[in-house]
């Protein structure tokens, strides 16, 4: 009871809350549906829709068969080993809930994006700039109001409908769910997005063409691939991240308070919590957009960053509030201080979410002084020197980044350490524990905005690629035509210089929002691990079972260094898929390239089979990653639990600065090239050339390995909570410890093959004896050299006046390839 | 007592061992100065002398400078805390002798390597392979000697002759100095040869010259930087690393052995087994000699990574034989099994030393599926998949060499656990950590070789240089006049080729020898933590404190992720001052190389002014890096013992993984450009341009991050062993916790200072807020646009006709540097 209202119905108005939150997600979306936009435009928006469809069909047949592994140990456990009889049935139906709601969630961000794409695109050519902000910011607030709303929306249905003795298994089943979903999305559409990227970028140096040309048949895949990466990416990711702090919170609380009263206490406050930053979120979004339509409603030109900026920075202010008020009024009543000591920590969280994004700006925006020490290493020292200040970079983030991580979890710990009265039978353990999944659990609080600053880039991306495909301006009296039908006259160049400083804007929030995702893997590790240790140590009373946590037990050492070998082979496995497909990617379309005069766009023949390139890679790549992590996960469970503890705490402390240093060093290459093309307008020439290679090298760093770590470790350290249960109830011994080896072989087996079946050309020889090396090359190359000469974009008046001319330097280069 | 001879004795004997052992390198080094040689090579290669000795003096004071940060808190400790009075004074004595060691052995390496690169070239003119390959074999056989002797002799010393209070420490300030040194020499040397390498590599691609063609001024600093990388850089760790395993061990069994006779039994036997294994090194460097004569002497063409192979396996078996002979011989009588538990566990470290280096081949080897990845990804990707295949190397590597350490520490730690019976004192902590610390000791058991087989690289690499740099082919009358002197007609050709071959054969052993280095830091990790674990935990006897070891105590949990903060910064900061430096090189050498057919050498002054440049940042990265590395260990020391006990597993843990990814992707694109250059003669093109940029990048990689980590992570866990005990001492409180925040604001400092004051324009804007770009670049690259054409060494007959001259296109890198 709190102020004469009690918890269920606490529990029950924030249902209500979250439906309105779905309500206004849905409102969005039909407004934007409704907004205006040129037939051409909308053509090629439906076109990438249908083949994100295609795509995201595909994907949706392939995590059934993925569920049916899940499905399998979670039957077995549950059923034959703790006989749960008919209710098990509720939990796999709820691990189908968890990855039909990433999936789902995805989809409906696709959907929207594919709509605001070619309303963003029109709305430019009105040469307001306010309006070319507003389609992006609200469809990215659509997406994040329904994802939050829907997230809590099930999460209260679990809690408030379902008896207590199934709800705990449903969560942990709908957050598996979640994160399997989470994860192969993640993978494979990381995997997808930089094949597609990588593939069309290479032909700006081989070809010289721009950005987005019509006539590259890579640029639909690219179109695609924007949406499959950094937007069903992140919504699933965010999705699942946003589900599994807070099912892990719970977990914790039912595990680690005592007293029904005060665990039930403190569940509804989280919930409310919960509710209270959603709403918090809105707020904020409300007085921005007031803000920004009085400062910017008519300007002529401003900041795109700011508007958004100042968005995370109110949210962030107004949801600290909003949680202190909340806390005061729910837990006021708990001795010693508990509500003000518990709103810092949870605020640790929250100031996260805002302070994250900045420090990545100091690494990646096109004002960091790192990325300018990219473009200036790459002047003098071309693609080699450019490449290693992006490195620079990526590592130095890894540091601040890291250090700020620890210090916000080292307050909380501080804080509560100082004692949390009420709550006297938790043991130091435990109250660190709940203290470091409070600030977890704080980082995504804000997350409808976080998610709608993320949303914001691919809108922008895919709207310059919509405009350069729709290839608008050649159609013959165009102007007259929008002119009556809309209303206004094209104003063409200043459209495009609006598309493109958004886009800009975009990069650096889709840059700032990963760190974030990827943070609470590790600051939420201890609070999902907690579960597991619960069940070693028996509620942590057998003290010789809690020292074999730690350092002077061999296991759990062995353990943490393994860790390392999953996160570093992850890496290779995932960025190996994407270089085998750009190198397809890239003969077919050197291939299949036409840059004569009459042609202004590829053939969807060419594009389709691009998007397929991209599809069979992404889903080979994603079948050996997500199998050995499957069956390491099994294996380091059954060899035994306290390697597998150490298991799970090191590949969560390896994921985060892996993830940190890879996201940052792709964000500074991107920029950095962004200078190059932007402010110094220097396309065509080596230091673009030089620029792009970075940019490349990046492609897979920031949209396909690193993004992907956050929803691998959670679903490693959820499913491994049933493995190990799993283990522990068949008891470790020899039985355990064959499966252990078997499970590992099986293990290695996919490791060998995400390297050795991924090869370009794994025909050409098994042998490691045979040191040939194919010198034959493709014949697709030999075609492409006797090209007609690409007619050359000169983007820049004052580029220089080259002795040779490009294509001779891109004759060049395919002469390297037919060596 | 063992066999009648006592214990006292036996080491007694061991130290006449070192003494001959010692001699035998001294004899091969006179031998080898002896060795006929032209007076235009040895000119050559006394230049390399007088700049690696200059280089050298520079380190020695500077370390002098550094040792005073140490010697202070050996002083505050020992003195003011322990008040040990004179004694202090032999430790301190002590501090400044193991350093002496790093440094002379290192000096002793560059000594004799610059008498056997000319003596290898001025052989290789004989045109017969065998003489090739043994001058680099012997000079590498009498480093490691010398190495092994003199380290071993010091530590039999300690325990011979210095009375056993103050043995114990004085062990320690040995091994600080060691470690001091060699992280020193480690750091300095791996930035300066890189600066010096990318430099020189990147007018490769620029004017389309050679490799160490004699008008690049770049390429004195090259062959410099080959000895203080490569040969200072190897010698000085080999030197510490085979001391700080032997230390750790030492101080364990004193700590964690109660009875005093089995103490000395196994203190004995440790040492015993070391000069064994010194031993068995000899013979089979005599017996691998033999066979190799008796094989290739007379050969035309041999394979020259075969005798290196066979050396390393004969090593491996023979001092497993000798080990497990030996053990049997002194521990035999000890009951459960114990001299074949003992044998197994010191020869997984052992065959570690052999398998390692096995499997590195399947990532850097010209023969591997990896490196041929690499180039086929050029092929068609340019520089752009080159690098991420070669990335793909180096994770996978991370992976399956990390996997395979687990392993061996897994058998090793399975093997302790039936129980080493007579022991029975020791808890499974103690066997467990014994075991580890065995591993690592047996790590580098076959030292003398494995340093033997790493010299054999700096030596054939500079050997290359010396032949190009002397010019001799242009010395008219050139035939007769060796003729004459020496006997025997000079074929050019094949000697260029041997020395090729051997270059690469030099390349490979140079990679496989550095995830051994690495692989110690982590398996000796834990028994060097050993001793603070000890301390902290009252021998173990205090159960709460043994919990705070591990996971459930928050501090410790927060050291370990603060690890990899510290790792990835390291590995940043390295490359920051590679890339600062190589981008000044690059800019000084195209101002002034001399391309105009008249000139055939560089100018000395140019040379020097290269050498310059290349020591300036090497000094400037090293301070601050090291003393960012200092800060951090008193900070965390003082902040927390358990959360430092985190930091240092983690960096032990993160370092060895970071260090072999970067090791063999490095690895990886060095033998891609090779396989282009050599296999495809493809020198020149577009494919070679790429696989240049990527051996440029993996020129830091392998070379300067990679290597360093192993002593800094040896120095940071010795060092960090006195700062507990210091801190400890004070008392854990409000003034430790000043000191703390004080040491932490310091290191901060230390690392923005590593980028922000290591940038390539520092001067031109401090602020982020200033988004300018040095658009007006340096004039040095306007006066390189106006050289003259540069004459293009075309390597190969049939590379392609380009329609465009390759100085047009390096003309328009200068364009894209001054835009």
């Amino acid at each position: 009871m709190v102020g004469g209202i009690s918890g269920t119905t606490l529990l029950w108005i924030g249902l209500v809350v979250c439906l309105l939150g779905l309500g206004f997600g849905l409102l969005s979306y039909s407004k934007l549906h409704k907004l205006p936009v040129h037939s051409s435009m909308k053509e090629v928006s439906e076109t990438i829709y249908e083949t994100c469809k295609t795509y995201l069909k595909q994907q949706g047949k392939f995590l059934m068969v993925l569920w049916v592994f899940i499905a399998a140990i979670i039957l077995i456990y549950f059923q034959f080993l703790q006989h749960m009889g008919a209710k098990v049935l509720i939990i796999l139906l709820f691990s189908l809930v968890g990855m039909a709601g990433s999936f789902g969630v995805a989809w409906y961000g696709i959907r929207v994006n594919t709509f605001a794409n070619s309303r963003t695109a029109h709305a430019s050519l009105r040469g307001r700039p306010y309006e070319c902000f507003d389609i992006p910011m609200r469809s990215g607030m659509s997406v994040g109001m329904v994802l939050i709303s829907v997230e809590l929306f099930m999460m209260l249905f679990i809690m408030l409908i379902l008896p207590g003795d199934v709800a705990g298994p449903c969560f942990i089943g709908f957050a598996i769910g979640e994160s399997l979903g989470a994860a192969c999305l993640r993978i494979a559409g990381g995997i997808f997005t930089k094949i597609a990227d990588v593939g069309a970028d290479l032909m700006k140096i081989a070809f010289h063409i721009k950005e987005d040309d019509a006539r590259n048949p890579g640029v639909i895949a690219d179109c695609t691939g924007d949406n499959a990466g950094d937007s069903v990416g992140p919504s699933a990711d965010g999705f699942e991240t946003y589900g599994v702090t807070g099912v892990a919170l719970i977990t914790f609380l039912t595990l680690a308070v005592p007293d029904p009263s005060e665990q039930v206490k403190l569940l509804v406050w989280i919930f409310v919590v919960r509710v209270v930053m959603l709403i918090a979120s809105f707020v904020s979004y409300l007085i921005n957009t007031a803000v920004t339509k009085a400062r910017f409603g008519n300007a002529k030109a401003f900041d795109f960053e700011k508007p958004l900026s100042s968005l995370v920075w109110i949210t962030s202010v107004m949801s600290i509030l909003f949680t202190v008020v909340t806390t005061w009024w729910m837990l006021g009543d708990m001795g010693d201080g508990m509500w003000w000591k518990l709103s810092i920590i949870i605020s640790c969280g929250t100031l996260a979410g805002a302070l994250i994004p900045e420090l990545v700006k100091a690494f990646t925006s096109t004002k960091s002084r790192h990325v300018r020490e990219v473009v200036t290493s790459a002047k003098e020292g071309g693609a080699s020197l450019d490449i290693l200040s992006g490195l620079v970079a990526g590592n130095f983030s890894g540091f601040w980044l890291g250090t700020v991580i620890v210090g916000l979890m080292g307050v909380a710990f501080l804080v509560a350490g100082t004692g949390l009265g009420d709550m006297g039978a938790m043991s130091e353990v435990k109250w660190a524990v709940f203290a470091f999944g409070l600030v977890a659990f704080g980082f995504l609080g804000m997350g409808a905005v976080t998610i709608a600053v993320d949303s914001y880039g691919p809108v922008t991306d895919n709207a310059q690629s919509v405009y350069e495909l729709s290839t608008i301006e050649e159609i013959p009296g165009i102007s007259e035509e929008i002119e009556k039908d809309f209303g206004f006259t094209p104003n063409w160049a200043v459209a495009k210089h609006f598309l493109e400083e958004q886009d800009g804007a975009g990069n650096t929030f889709k840059a700032t929002a990963k760190p974030v995702l990827i943070g609470t893997a590790v600051v939420g590790a201890t609070t999902m691990i907690f579960s597991i240790i619960m069940a070693l140590t028996n509620g942590l009373a057998a003290t010789a079972e809690v020292t074999k946590l730690g350092l002077t037990h061999a296991p759990f050492l062995l353990g943490l260094i393994t860790g390392g070998a999953i996160i570093y082979w992850f890496s290779g496995a995932s960025m190996q898929a994407v270089t085998t497909g750009a190198y397809r990617a890239v003969e077919f379309i050197k291939a299949n390239i036409k840059l004569s005069d009459e042609t202004t766009k590829a053939s969807i023949e060419d594009s389709k089979k691009v998007v397929q390139i991209c599809t069979e890679y992404a889903q080979k790549g994603m079948l050996n990653i997500f199998l050995g992590i499957f069956f390491f996960a099994l294996a380091f469970a059954f060899l035994d639990p306290y390697f597998f503890v150490g298991y799970l705490i090191s590949i969560a402390v390896f994921g985060l600065y892996q993830a940190i240093f890879m996201a940052n060093a792709g964000g500074a290459w991107d920029n950095a090239k962004k200078i190059v093309e932007v402010d110094l307008d220097a396309g065509g020439t080596p230091l673009h050339d030089a620029s792009v290679v970075g940019d490349t090298v990046g492609d897979p760093f920031k949209d396909t390995s690193s993004v992907a770590l956050n929803p691998v470790i959670k679903f490693t350290t959820l499913f491994g909570l049933l493995a190990v249960e799993l283990a522990v109830s068949i008891g470790t011994g020899l039985v355990t410890h064959i499966l252990a080896a078997v499970f590992f072989v099986v293990a290695a087996y996919f490791v060998y093959r995400s390297f050795y079946g991924m090869r370009i050309h794994p025909g050409d020889s098994d042998g490691l004896e045979d040191p040939d090396i194919d010198l034959t090359a493709p014949s697709a190359t030999a075609t492409a050299a006797d090209l007609p000469v690409p007619p050359v974009s000169q983007e820049s008046p004052d580029s220089p006046a080259s002795p040779t001319s490009p294509d001779t330097v891109s004759r060049q280069t395919h002469r390297a390839g037919t060596l």
